[in-house]
Parts: structure tokens; sequence; C-alpha cells
């Protein structure tokens, strides 16, 4: 084995920039090493002009904090495809209604909590009728629907038009025109909304029709990148489309907590899926293990201070 | 702070049955403390019949040998309502067509499978190839539905009308009209099939037509009970339904390798899920956190023995 | 890559033994197929009279309940050298002095136990004033040593000498005559006991008089072996011996919970140790990345049935 | 329960500084927010002109890249007391050696490392003839000592005297008279050096002899805080220490990727150390959960901005 690389050890110093500091890391190992890798991985793809790039957000980012940076990234071209979980889709609603989340400890008393009416997310705390207005709004939205059949992306695009807050990631999405896909958007509670009014009123959700053209977009991307954050939902449908497309991604960057050992696919390494055809034999790609609410920041700030964006 | 509980040092022998071992656990502290209490829940659960029995089925439970245990449960009555993953179906279909999944290392050349045609889930290994059988099977199942639409519960029910194999989960639950949910369908290799069917033909899955009647099941339930095997879709899914209805979970097991610290549904903790009003005040829960391909098995022998079925 | 070994699913029945329960496991993938793994390594290396069995116990093992389960291991025969933490010792002398642990909920006021005299481990208590009987019983041995210089092992072995209690691990391996390393023994309340002794008395312990015959040890094992339980100090120690000898050892096993990616030695895998010569090439190893306490009871009451003690 | 502290959700921009991407996750939740409160309480800490500062690294954090922020943080006067592993004083001497640790990947063949005679820490590697050049300073060092027994600590001042490297961690604590205690030193090879010395030459290391001057540290601070990174023998030395004091931490911060629920020392919660009287009842802590070579260089270049230095 050729010793080439050597560790560089970081150094800082009382001014540096967040840039600065991944680059610092670039010369470390483990997570450090990683971080900076991904970051470079980011950069270039965003720079590569005929990369369509997909991002998956899963977890609870949006209740975290991480709203903004997602709904700035799409409104700066970093992002030409969302997928994401219903959960953060939901949050980011009750959010551009000016109904907010609280921060606190989660060594609490959920039962108390319960007689309290508040919902616990780990540290993160809302109120239950918020939930009363997420409602209202909702029964809005579907009431002005037609009676046509919608994909799920269709109808991600119609909310998004119906939301007046420019933080908002489906109000970003929607004015920039970048498509939001939610395979299990049943499995939130957009999905109990939908099936309330779907009570009364004709309701269609087809399960099956953003495949088409999700898959289209894969198939006409010269080059594709990924960048994961949390694996679930997101990360196996926006892989899965290569299976029945002649591409790879080329680009992929992962940033999780899991781990591969227990066979989940939201651990699963990115090598692993250049097993499926997945991810490139020649494709650049990194999976940074650690708290994606601090290595999200850190990658998007240190790729912006590159671009002067 | 009373302490009256004492830790009891397990004891081993050299001809002891799986439930003793469960049992010499059962005084212990951590991980073993905990699943012995899983144990002792789930055997509560099911001999209280008038327990609607939920069970959530995510990670690659069916690729590292879990099928078996599964359709046992499901044929022995142990499962009321399963929820899972559509990756988990898609290898069950696999197995029942008589293509084998195979057993190695995780430290292999993923470039070099991908060029034998290999796919690669952690150390399962699968020869691409068994997915042109898979193809040829559902695509003949889907050109024998009619033209009504479907809700993903009925497409799964003639899927398993179709299979021949009585360790197929699918088979078994079709067997039992023990009804199979899986919100995020489209987020699988059923999902590019039927994509891919419906290329030429009409197939009309509804995405939020599951919904009513799994709420309804459990508006009806006396009681009901949950059984979460590695988080994800299934794990919500099963619990935002109690959002819904007056009901909150009265027993809940949860199986994973997830932690609580980055805030995700699948590592969130039972006690996080009373807040929500989706496990009950007085619920008996635990949560084992360990690889559930052991403790799935150990789990489930011992309630076995104990129940002498 | 030839595909040659099956995925056999396991089959659960209600009158199965631990052994066959690991048995079953045999043929899964992910930890099920690990954990079968490791029996069938634990088994070769016991039934191997030329094998030198090192045993290292890290983490709250005793506080845990797993104190009989290592004590009868020694009494057994299955342990020839013993390394492990000062707490496990702390904690094994505690309950040889008829003083328990006490199971509980991680979920507590720890101040309010601060007030209430008692210390928590996860969810095990204890009250303070157990330490007092600890003192009492450390400086009456303490007393009884004569002024010459000490190894740790030695000190170790009078305290097992002053200890009546078969269950106790120090005593039983103080009757069977196995050695017990501990190299932070500083590092614990053993370590504060003695520098409280050593205000008034003389007491000469030496930190590396040890390692002369720990390595003597590896010198002359034909073969060895090693069982890690939970990683730190006593991995490390274990295996560092095998950088000054020829040898490395020909059989590991790892029981943790920790993971490689952040780069400590606890989770670092056992190939890794190969690279430094402290593993074999040819030698049979595996990592079980799960709880402990759960795996450890499973490895031996398997491994004890196929032995018949 | 009162929600007063909304969840601000992160901004960055494209020319922010390492310290304003900190102040821009203290509003989020999750590894986020903890972060941003582990800054805070940092700072405080140093600002706390009455407080002697601990700081604990385990893990391999010099093989990493960390060495240099550690070293500068004890010329700059951010750590009163350091209290490490054996392994990263090991690395820090060999890199005074002018010898080098090099980055790769981790997926390599271990076997064919070891014919290479290259030693790996997860993607770090180490040609073996490093540690020749290590054993002739080591022996060196060894053969200029007295006949007198020594501390630990003494004898890495003794060594820190005999570097020429102002990088060097053990240089840097030498210069600024910052005592280095390594409780399982014999536990490295260091130890194997000293035992190797040993053989031929009288070489007396006491084992306790570096309590005293600990506790009596303790005893005469005025107020105390931990920085921990990663946990370990210097986690559990530096807070022992508290239980024969009358006093308790006032500031304690731990990263670590560890998690609490196997109940090992490392993984426990700094609640847990309250109930011990470890960590004061009204103390500031908190704990990151995530890889401390990501947060370990951001919180310090974070401090390091706030206090200009």
């Amino acid at each position: 084995m050729k010793l080439t690389e050597r560790v560089e050890h970081a150094r800082l110093n009382h001014s540096m920039s967040a840039d600065e500091l991944v680059g610092a890391m670039s010369g470390c190992a483990f997570g450090a090493g990683r971080l900076a890798s991904a970051a470079d991985i980011y950069e270039e793809m965003v720079r590569d002009t005929d990369c369509t790039k997909f991002f998956g957000l899963a977890g609870a980012m949006v209740p975290a904090g991480m709203r903004s940076i997602v709904s700035e990234l799409l409104r700066d071209g970093y992002i030409d495809v969302l997928v994401t979980t219903g959960a953060n889709l939901v949050h980011d609603i009750i959010e551009s209604l000016g109904l907010r989340h609280f921060r606190g400890t989660p060594d609490v008393d959920d039962v108390a909590l319960r007689a309290d009416g508040v919902n616990r997310i780990y540290d993160v705390f809302l109120p239950e009728h918020h939930f009363t207005a997420f409602e209202e709004k909702m029964q809005s939205v579907f009431s002005g629907l037609g009676k046509e059949r919608l994909s799920i992306r269709e109808l991600l695009s119609r909310i998004g038009g119906h939301i007046d807050d420019g933080d908002s990631i489906l109000r970003s999405a929607y004015e920039r025109g970048v498509p939001v896909y939610c395979p299990a958007l049943a499995d939130s509670i957009i999905g109990l909304q939908a099936w309330l009014y779907a009570q009364k009123q004709p309701l269609q959700l087809d399960a099956i029709a953003d495949m088409r053209e999700f898959i289209d977009l894969c198939f006409e991307a010269k080059r594709t990148g990924a960048f994961i954050v949390g694996g679930g939902v997101p990360k196996n449908f926006i892989f899965q489309a290569m299976l029945v497309t002649p591409k790879e991604f080329d680009y992929a960057i992962q940033l999780t907590m899991d781990r591969p050992e227990p066979g989940g696919l939201s651990g699963a390494t990115l090598d692993e899926a250049r097993s499926w055809g997945k991810v490139g034999a020649e494709a650049k790609s990194v999976t940074v293990y650690s708290d994606a609410t601090i290595t999200l920041p850190l990658i998007v700030a240190a790729v912006r201070a590159r671009l002067g964006r």
C-alpha cells in the first residue's frame, strides 16, 4: 500500500470563516475528513451545470430548525428535485401559518405534556392546537382542488401555491418550479387530512403517478447528484429510479447517524448502492456519520462561500 | 426513591430453553431487562383476546432470514394487522418463486459485484436476474387485475392470492385474512413494476384509500397493541391513526438500533409517543435497543413457549 | 462472486432450547448470523485444549446482572485470563458483601437521587452508603498487606482471597487460580480506596509489573483466543501484548454497541486488529453489534449446551 | 409546560465566520442546539478565571488530526489539567519525531496491510517501522531517568521535556506546566516500552501516586469545569475525584458518539453524573452526540473567536 496522503492536523484561529474551518478539516481523518470531502463533492456537484441535483430530506429536520437552510437552497438553485417525508412538509406548513415550534429538554413527563396538549419531537415542542389551524388550511386547499385525479407532486405544488411565506420549503419549491415528491404522503398528517376530506368529498391521489415523471427526470439528466439527509423513503426513492434507467448517480453525499450493521437501507453505505447500479463505479461519494443538524449547516456554509452565493 | 427491585444476576445452565434464558434475563438491567420485559408485554398482549395486534416490519428483515418467523406469526394468530415496507414484500415474493438470497461478508468490492450482476444488502447477496422472474410474476398479476381503482391493501391481497408458497408473508396473510398495508409501496420495486405496467395498461392505485379502513380498525378495537420492528414508515403509520381516534395503544414494543438524540421518528422513544396520545398514559411499553434479527427470534421463541403454540 | 451459502430463514417452535434458537439463527444474516457464528467460534475455542482463553470485560456488566455468568465461566474453565475494569470489580466486591444493586427506570431526577443518596448507572441504582461498607472492607484488606511492592494482579488476588462469596468474580478467579488484570485500577473506587489508605500507610502498587507475566502468558500459549465484551482498556490490553510476541490471536469474538466510524478502539473491527498482527490472518473472528447483556447470555447458554457443562 | 423558547431556523450566508455559523445553530434543536450550547458553556468556563479547566481526551484524536488543536489549547491557557489515553500520547510522540500518519479508506485488505507493515486505525495508516524510531526515543528517555519511583505524571513530564516539537501535546503541556495524567498508561505502547526497559533496568512507575495530587487539584479549585472528548478512562478519572471531595463540577461538556442505553460510562449522560455528585445540581452541562473530530474544531473555533485568541 502506498501511503501518500498525510494527515494534516487542523489548525484553528480566532477569525476563521466557516469555509476555512472546513478547509482545516480537509487533512483530517474520521468524520472531519469525510465532512471536508462532502463539501468538496457538493461544490463540484453544484458547479456541474449538466448535473441534475436531487435532495433527499428525512428526519425531523424542519422541527429542528433546518427549514430556512433548505428553502434557501431551493431559492438559490442548489436543488433541482426534492424528495422528502410528509412530516417535514406538515411542519413546514405549520410554520408558514405563523405557528411556531419550541425548544426544551427531552427529559420531560410525556404524560403531563399530553395533559397540557403539547406534542414532543425529542427536544422540540408543539402545541396540539396548531393542528387545528393546520386542518383549516388543508381543508381549504383541498376544497379548491378540482375532481381530477392528482399525483402527489401535483397536490404538493397546489399547496405550495397557497402558502404565503417565503421561508417555506413548499413555497420556495413552488416559486422556483422545483418538483417535490413525497412517496409516503399518506403516512403523515397531510395524509390524515386527505382522508378526512375524502370522507365527504371526492379526492383521488394516485400512488404511482409520480413515478413516470421522476424516472423521466433521471432518464433526461446528463449527470446526476444526490444529497441525502437522513435516509428513509427519500433515499430509497431517489436511488431506485436508477434501477430502471441506464444511468447511475455521479455524485452522492449522505448525512446520517444510522449504521450499516443492522442491514437497513438508511444506514447502508453508498458503496452498497454501487452493487445495485444506483451509484456509479466512478462516482464521487461520501457518508458523514454525525448529526445532520450540525453537518448540513457546516457543509452548506462552506459551499456557499466557495460559490459566493 | 424507594429501591425495591433487586438486580438478580442471570444464571445459565447447559440445558435451558429459550424461554428460561429470557426468564434468566428478567432480573437484569440494560438490554437484558428490557428484552425480558418485551417478552412479558408481548405475552400479555397476545393473551388479551380483546386486543387488536398490529405488527410493523421495517428494515431488511426478509433478506436477513426473518421471513418464516413473520409468516408463522401470521398463521398462528399473533398478528391481526401487518404494516410493512415494499422492500420486505419484494423479497418475500422473490423467495416465493423459489429464488434464494445468499449470505456472505459485507467486505466486498461492490463495483465487482455490479459487474457480476449481484446486488448486495449488507451481508446478503441477490443475483440481479432474480428480478427478471419477479418482473414476470408481477406483470402477470397486474394483467389479471380489472380496471377498477385499487387500494394498496387490495393489491397486496391479490398478489398474496397468486403466491404458491406457504412460507410467504403475503400468502400467509392472505390465507388468514390479515390485511397488509404498505403506505410507501411506490418506493419499492413493486412500485417500479406498477409504473412499468401502467405505461401500457390502466392501473389505478389510490394513495389514501387504505386510511379509512385502517383508521376504522383502530376505532373498532377494544384494545390495541403494537409490535414495531425497526421504525420507519410502518411505525409512523401504525401510530398516527391514533391521532384521529379517541384511543391510544395499550401495549407497545419496539426493537431498534436507532437512537433518540438525532430526533428522527425511528429512534424516538415510546414515551415521546405518549405526548401525542399515540401510546396511552397507562400503556405497557418497552424499547429494546439491539439488532432485531437477534431480539425478534428470542422474544418470539419465549412467548411461543409460554403460550404453547 | 460465487453465491453458495443460502439464507435459511429461522424457524421457531414453542419448546426449543436456547441452543436450538441460536442454531435457527445460523442460516440468517446481519446480527443473527453473526451471533450464531460467535457461538460456533466460542465453542471451538473452548474445545481447543491448546488454546489459552482471554476474557475482556468492560462496561457496567456486573451492575447489569452479568456477574454470575462471568463467575461461572471462571469456575467451569471457560476463562484462563481475565482482564476487566475497576468498576466491574468494585461492584463485584459490593455484591459479595451482601449489598445489592437495584433496577428501575433511567427517566429519573438525578438531583433528587443525589439528595436521597442514591447513585445511578443507567437503570441500575445503588445506595451511596454501600460504599461505606466497601471502604471498610477495602481498608481491612489493605491493612493486611505487607510492605512489599505489589502488582495490580497480586492485589486483586489478595482481595479475592478475602471474599466469602462463591458468586464473586474475584473469588471464583482466586479459587481457580485465574489471574485478573486491571490496568486502569487507579481509575476506580478501588483506586480511590488505595489512595485513602496510602495517605497514612505505605502502599506500593506497580503500574507496569503485570505486563511481564501477561506477555509471558501470550508467549507461552500454543494458541490464543479472546472473548471481548465491550471494548475499552481490556480489549486494548489483551490485544497489545501480541505486538511484542510472535503470536496472533487465533480466535476473537467481540460483543459491542460501539461503531467503527468515529475511529476509537472500542468500536474498531477485528479486521483492523489484523493489520497490527493482533489477530491472525487465518483467525476465526466475529463482532456482534448488539447489547452485550443480551448476546453474552445467549452465546454462553448455547455453548454450555454444546459442551454439556 | 410553558413554551417560551422558539425554534429559530438557522440562516446561512456565503461569508459567515465559524462563530456566526455556531450562532446560527443556537436557535435550533437536536445536535445543532446542543453544539451551540456547548460553545456557550465552554466560553463561560474559559472566561471564569476561578475555574480549573480539566480536559479529557479519549479516542484516536491525534491520529485523526486533532493534535494541533489540543496543543494550541494547552499553549493558550484553555486547559489546566489534561487526562488522556496512552494511545494519544504514543501518536503525539511519533509525530514529534517527524514521522507522519497517513489517510486512506477503511475499506482495505488488513491482511495485505500486515504483510506490507502498515497498521490501520480506521482510515488512518501508520508504517510499522515508525515504532522502531519510537522505541529508540522511549528507551533513550527511560535511560535518563534516575532510580527513584516515578508517578505517571512525572514520567510524562520528563518525556515532554525531551520532545523538540512545539506542536506536540506533551511538549506544550510541559512548557506551560500543565500536568498530564494517563491512568492506564500500561495499556499502551508506552507501557510496552516501559516493560521492555524494565527487563534490564530498574523502573518503578507507581500506579496510584498521581491520585493524591489530582485530588488535591480538585480540592483546591474554586470552581471546576470538564471538557470531555470521547469518554473512556479520562472521563471516569476526571469525574471520580469528586467522589472524595466536597466539590462537584460546575461546567461539563461531553462530545461522544456513544449512547446511554448499553449502560457503559462513556455513553452515560451528564445527568447520571449528578446522582453521584460528580456534576453539580446547578452545573451547566451538555452532551453533543456527533463525531468529535467535527464538533471539537467547530466549538473551539467559535470560542476562540469570542475570546479573540
